[in-house]
């Protein structure tokens, strides 16, 4: 039996401020701070450790993580970034208010580009500032096989090779893996680990800094998973997350 | 050519006590953080930049880099975290009061302890709860080949390996790279790359805080190197260091 903790970043400053966010690198807020405190504290209080980090290239998750293992005393453990843990790209919606663009388009339009497993936001054109291949943490990736823009799907299947070849190797040396990274790699990673339908997965809300423990055999089958943290406080943080259609 | 820029963390809590530290995790004094921002701002207005970071497993050096990392925006860069990178060991020292132990061994013993090429502070006993077969960072190292105490030419040759088969494929590869660690790995490194002879060593000096630039050609030899900053500032730190005998 191995551990697996998965962890989502608490409030970025542009989740505060209602934009889409998907792979601009905005910072967490205070609140986003205190969230990652709150986290490390209830992974300490419990017992839990890790022995290898994975994060994603963004710095609200990296910023997440350095927080964990400085309040853990897990400052030396070694940390894997990947841009395949990134959140889904969001395409050109990046930046763009998120009530605005509710009343421009619809809110069930809105709705769909944020939860539905195949719809994709409208990608960012090739030559928009904001694409990734114009930012130099990607300059190693082909600039085709960047995303300009992703549904869920396509993010589970960026996420996929991470999980296959190099995360499911440390946790089948039977070390304890903590991954920090952002509400829909995390849904995606969840999805495959449980085996959620693809109709059902809009409907899986995972809340921000509460730490998500899954208990893996040794063929890595999710044998059982639980929060830490006090229930009722998970539920409404839950329901927060489903409130806003969450991920963004 | 391809950049390397070593860094020396600031100052600790045990350097501000004058007590020995070696492998022991102490962490930045707050003076030792003005120093990790002030190597930041260096790097950055002298438009450096670096592609793979290397540090030790200790958080001194780590605090330092993520203060770096943080303040020129590259929170994304891969970091590599080696134990071969620790401060040298000073056995059973660590801990101690550097005056103290002056008086009761003499500043002449204490003298060759700190800065002689081949003399060893008296070892760790094995079932010293200091020893770093205790620490679990170390949990997947054989216990045997863990230092009890280091000359500087015993750290050469465990900071060697990681030079000659890690840092220097990623320089190989054209990477510019950062190694945030500490007085003695770093004058391990500076000895080798300089070919400054056994006897000369102790009179070398490298102050805390201030980036030192290497140009390296494809052989990965140095071409010239030079510290960032006012070079009477940086001359006089380094005075600072030679007088206290330097590291700890």
């Amino acid at each position: 039996m191995v551990e697996l903790i998965l962890l989502r970043h608490g409030e970025s400053l542009w989740n505060r401020e209602g934009r889409f966010t998907g792979w601009t690198d905005v910072d967490l807020s205070p609140r986003g701070i205190e969230e990652a405190h709150r986290a490390a504290a209830l992974l300490g209080d419990g017992g839990y450790t890790f022995r290898v980090a994975w994060t994603s290239v963004l710095k609200r998750a990296i910023r997440t993580l350095w927080i964990v293992m400085d309040d853990l005393d897990l400052m030396y453990v070694p940390v894997h970034r990947s841009w395949r843990l990134n959140e889904k790209s969001y395409g050109a919606l990046q930046g763009l208010d998120k009530q605005e663009t509710a009343r421009k388009y619809g809110a069930e339009q809105v709705h769909l580009w944020r939860r539905a497993y195949d719809v994709r936001p409208p990608p960012l054109p090739w030559d928009d500032r904001r694409h990734p291949r114009f930012d130099p943490r990607y300059a190693d990736l082909d600039p085709e096989s960047l995303p300009a823009t992703e549904s869920l799907h396509d993010t589970l299947e960026r996420v996929l090779p991470c999980w296959e070849s190099q995360i499911a190797a440390d946790l089948r040396q039977g070390l304890p893996v903590l991954i920090v990274a952002h509400g829909n790699s995390l849904r995606a990673l969840v999805k495959y680990l449980d085996g959620i339908p693809d109709d059902e997965i809009a409907d899986l809300n995972i809340p921000t800094g509460y730490p998500l423990i899954y208990e893996l055999d040794s063929d890595l089958e999710a044998v059982r998973h639980y929060y830490l943290g006090d229930p009722e406080e998970v539920a409404a943080a839950t329901r927060g997350v489903a409130r806003q259609a969450g991920a963004g």
